[in-house]
């Protein structure tokens, strides 16, 4: 198999001001097209540690893609570290970047400066790979068989130079292999009883094929992926497809989505599918619920909205939850949550309506925990869950379990 | 300076189904007791690739810092690879992690199975790392004057036993400068002014010192920091003291915190002390600003609740805006981000009252914008912000500006 290391080039790595983010979404996008990291380095902006990781990564792999460090100030020195890694005799103008460059400026009324145009400059031993995103060109370098190219650091720019420019030039120098893949994502069953339901299954895997059992915040993600030849892939595709059918069938009704759509948007695409509208009364969760819900467009074609009650008194003067009711319950309790939930779908004319209640974090004796409230046109109903991760985690995991809950009822429902 | 190597091992960070925060998180933490990383590596858990890592980075490093593959399984290789690397010529069984896991399951009730037992053997060439929040103990590996630290990939064992365990160590073996730094925080101000207002002190400083700009989702950090001898630590204490206030002092009310809290705990913070409390109505932010007001604990010493109003007739319906003002002004006006703000405060009996109406991306030829409240016993406010990145930027931006202002109104009240 091909062997890709990655360089991310940058002190604000190290410096932990920032986090590695370019280098995970390469990974995805290489996996995309059948093709893997094998090693990922971050160094600082210097020429030592610049030339020391390019001569041992060169050594290592067969492709090297690094980013970062090809803007026009002084301290962007990758350009000219390369230079002298690969023996530049000379520099030259690229006139097509050059021309974009000037088309650009144009375009936004603006005349281009020495230290922009000097972007389109670059080695005579590289090729321009060109960036249509920005300024920075990317560049290839070629010692022997194997390549390095040069990306800007900015991650759009780096993902669409990757994608659209480095992996096919990848694919028609190196002979790749075809990778297929299906999700099954599954809520509600711990990791040790999923891989007990699988055993059988996992020990009749055909050798191409492999499953990997990815906890996240909405459940376990089971990946199953098939490798193959690129002239077999219609055989890979099919026998994927049928081995993810049977995992699917072994889960039931614990399967809550089939592909790799954000966690927001297999909620939004439950509720607009089923016609229903949602209103969510947050205690507990503090407004993470709804903030969830509207990170996906066109949360609106189902999302009425919600109240967050965090003081007390709210769920009374806002949500009309008697205070009779809290006084005999307690406020978090069952009997409060699932009255939220009755009360935000009555007050935002919703058909379903959802509530949480409880501690985000452990207070004295009482431990963090949370109260999950339901309601629709039939009734109410809640469910306890204790939480023992930190404040943040708590909040999260609450939030998933509610949405949980719900398209859980979603599906029972019709 | 010590030289220092990370290196992660986890296939899951080659695909990029997890991203490598340990790095991040354990260079903060380094740069606070004034060390730094030198290289960050991420390989896969192979035997060939954790030992031509751990080669590489001793050739290169003075210390080298490992995490991941420390746990019971088979897939776990860490501890076997490096007994080989070191040449153990035995294993032993560390007492005092065997003590501490008999003692932790003993509590729980459950009985130490055979795996876990396990993690309590090391190679004899190893100093134990005690480590109290997990199973498995850290090592420490010597070749000459260099060190190497295997620690668990387990964030925050990881992240423990780097402060309280690896950081002691490394500060008696070798010897550290002192790092002293002072941050101010400011905002509404664009980076390329605020280095221009700089400019004079950025010659004038000691060439010990140095200044970070930052750009944050709140704002510019602005980090100071000096490096100076051990014995010379109340030195640099003084003078980045003495240097950080003349940074403050040129930008005096842009200037909204002097340290690295989180953000939300600066909003906590101010309002704890002015003793007012608030409330929130969210259209175009979601819920975004409950949810990230709810992050640090005490928020309900201020934070009453909010309302999400994700339909328009939400802002009716339960904040009682009149219909008329919403037909006269559009939905997304400053007249009803006023009105929002002033009904969510007198609705939730709260002392300011926020709000945002607009759009978190463009809808054909209008562009994502938000119009952001304010109210308080004085009257209320609006302010006009045009977005221009995505929707989830977009959605966090606006929820920054709506509490930067909400600061911005407080100190200028008292």
């Amino acid at each position: 198999m091909l062997k890709i290391s990655f360089i991310a080039i940058g002190n604000e790595l190290l410096k932990g001001f920032i986090v590695n983010t370019n280098a995970a979404r390469a990974g995805q996008i290489l996996r995309n097209q059948g093709l893997s990291l094998h090693r990922v380095l971050t160094i600082g902006d210097t020429k030592e540690a610049i030339m020391a990781a390019v001569e041992a990564e060169l050594a290592e792999s067969d492709v090297v893609l690094m980013s970062g460090g090809l803007g026009p100030t002084k301290d962007d020195i990758t350009k000219y570290t390369l230079a002298e890694v690969f023996g530049a005799k000379e520099w030259k103008w690229d006139q097509d970047t050059l021309d974009f460059l000037e088309q650009r400026y144009k375009e936004r009324g603006r005349s281009l400066n020495e230290l922009t145009r000097g972007q389109a400059r670059v080695p005579d031993v590289c090729e321009v790979v060109p960036n249509r995103m920005g300024t920075a060109p990317g560049m290839l370098f070629r010692r022997g068989n194997k390549q390095l190219y040069s990306m800007p650091g900015v991650p759009f720019e780096m993902l669409h130079l990757l994608e659209h420019e480095v992996i096919p030039r990848l694919q028609r120098s190196f002979s790749t292999e075809a990778l297929t893949f299906e999700f099954v994502r599954i809520a509600g069953i711990p990791e040790s009883e999923a891989a007990g339901r699988l055993e059988q299954l996992e020990q009749d895997l055909p050798p191409e094929a492999s499953l990997a059992y990815l906890p996240r915040a909405d459940g376990i993600w089971l990946e199953l992926s098939m490798r193959m030849p690129h002239e077999q892939i219609e055989l890979a595709t099919r026998q994927t497809h049928e081995i993810a059918a049977r995992i699917a069938d072994i889960f039931g009704p614990a399967v809550y989505a089939r592909d790799d759509r954000p966690f927001s948007q297999v909620v939004r695409d439950t509720f607009v599918q089923k016609g229903l509208s949602l209103a969510v009364a947050e205690s507990m969760t503090g407004g993470r619920v709804a903030s969830l819900l509207v990170e996906s467009s066109g949360a609106s074609r189902y999302f009425k909205g919600g109240v967050t009650a965090y003081f007390t008194q709210i769920k009374s003067r806002v949500l009309d939850v008697s205070e009779n009711l809290i006084e005999a319950n307690g406020v978090d309790s069952e009997a409060v949550a699932r009255e939220m939930a009755a009360q935000v779908r009555k007050k935002l004319n919703a058909d379903i309506g959802l509530a949480t209640t409880g501690l985000a974090e452990a207070d004295g004796d009482k431990g963090a925990h949370v109260w999950l409230g339901y309601a629709d046109h039939m009734g109410t109903e809640a469910r306890h869950v204790p939480l023992r991760y930190n404040r943040s985690i708590n909040i999260d995991r609450a939030t998933h379990y509610l949405l949980q809950l719900a398209m859980q009822k979603l599906h029972e429902r019709l």
